[in-house]
């Protein structure tokens, strides 16, 4: 059993709106040293395969197919062995 | 000049309708080996401080008084040097 830690974030290029409201939020909570706020999606899922290298295909195929919009979004991902339950 | 990766996630025992459902799309796509599937928050930003130490406790302070609702949700965060630009 694998665990994957999956990030997604806009894309450099792309703007975010949501970033910029949770900064003017932070900035009005008096931090006036923040910059380049950025939200993105986490997902954390199991992966119930042999080999590290199958729970990475897997992990990459479920991004690409439906995590990520890749014509926005890049993604990144971690692959740990974990013990089943 | 600091950046901070920061992952807000749903505590273990509040359900996570949304990653059910992502995890019922994963599902449908073919993928019979998937599971335990959870969505979080993911936020990246930079902090204009001049000492890690100093960094870390104010990425701290946003995540408690702002990112998360410690009822229902968990942080942790990572915080590196970048050089200011």
């Amino acid at each position: 059993m694998y665990s994957a830690k999956i990030k997604v974030t806009l894309r450099k290029s792309i703007l975010d709106p949501q970033g910029k409201a949770v900064e003017h939020s932070i900035q009005s909570l008096g931090f006036n040293n923040i910059l380049d706020t950025r939200i993105g999606k986490y997902v954390e899922l199991k992966i119930d395969t042999k080999s590290d290298e199958e729970a990475r295909l897997v992990t990459d195929e479920v991004c690409r197919k439906l995590l990520a919009n890749q014509v926005m979004e890049d993604y990144e991902f971690e692959v740990v062995s974990v013990n089943g339950n």
